[in-house]
């Protein structure tokens, strides 16, 4: 593959979405391959579809695997229709979550295993992984209380779960953190958010030069 | 698990479901233990709405990969809140289609290989595998006509497949009776309705006489 494939990780809340806007809003006129935005569940017609089940609050029966299976399969369609095309021809590829988010949620907070859930997610993605992973870390619960901030109404089926699962979330982020150290880089997400941009930019720069255009 | 297990497989449009209800209609009051009969994919309120999501023709850009894993999630939910819980409970349980569905159509259909389609099929089940399998043999091209004459407006995603598609598959089953023949018998479906009853009846009460009432 000749693009670049950069994940953004982390709890609810940390702000992955808003900091990858502002990432593109500051430097986007310097990275030199086309890129495109995209994000897990979703980011296709198919993948939506099957979003919306995964995160339907009336969907309280659902098992753990079929959680599990639901993500991979919604990932192998974003994959397959978005970010192979993008790869192969040479793009930089920006996604709001990717295989860590399974492997944190699914494998540590539903207790299912992180080797089980790598080994369907391997399947799912045919083997495509991200060059580099910015994992914003932020205690779980100041990042629910920013949710609830933001849309005090609306909680999805993930967001519902108590509070202790999304502790367990966050030591298996940072268990995975260990495991792909080469791969993941942490950012402090409690700060400022001009710090966290600045400092996810920086890492960017500094992890992968070659995206940006020569001075 | 106390309970036992009967998958009915084979091509579309074999009679699978026919030969179930009828089998029930003959023996079922024979039959020692409770019964269950289920269908795949779907069968539980979660599972069904991913068997829209897999069998709308709408879906064209499925991928491959999507649907082996939406097809695995299904299982698994049919598992976790229908499966599982009547083995036990001592029940026999009837399924329309399990496994080897997806090892024919998704590991040979559409090439992703059996043993591939098998490892995620395996976590969906959680280990549970049929006691017994009936694979009604018929040849698919027969299959597809019948399915025409039955129902001459409508075909899902999987039905609209080209012929060299359900051959492929009918080969892939071909190669499962022989990778899993303790398991799995195989029935001749290209004969009257009634002998089909019979022929299945027989071998559940060879293979499995103790779910039968002694006289």
């Amino acid at each position: 593959m000749k693009g670049t494939f950069i994940s953004f990780e982390g709890p609810d809340g940390a702000g992955k979405s808003t900091v990858l806007k502002e990432i593109l809003e500051k430097v986007g006129q310097e990275i030199k391959p086309q890129y495109i935005v995209t994000r897990e569940p979703g980011g296709s017609k198919i993948a939506e579809k099957i979003r919306k089940i995964i995160l339907d609050p009336e969907n309280k029966q659902m098992a753990d695997r079929t959680e599990a299976l639901l993500y991979a399969a919604s990932r192998s369609q974003l994959v397959e229709e978005v970010i192979k095309p993008a790869l192969e021809a040479g793009k930089l590829v920006l996604s709001d979550r990717f295989i860590d988010s399974s492997l944190a949620y699914q494998g540590v907070g539903r207790s299912l295993g992180i080797d089980n859930v790598y080994e369907i997610n391997k399947f799912a993605t045919d083997g495509i992984m991200p060059d580099l992973t910015l994992f914003f870390d932020l205690d779980p619960e100041i990042g629910l209380q920013r949710i609830k901030l933001e849309r005090p109404d609306h909680e999805d089926r993930l967001e519902q779960e108590k509070i202790n699962f999304h502790y367990k979330v966050y030591n298996g982020y940072q268990e995975i953190n260990q495991k792909y150290a080469n791969r993941i880089a942490v950012i402090n997400a409690n700060q400022e958010l001009d710090q966290v941009v600045e400092d996810a930019i920086a890492v960017i720069k500094t992890r992968l030069p070659e995206l940006f255009d020569e001075r």
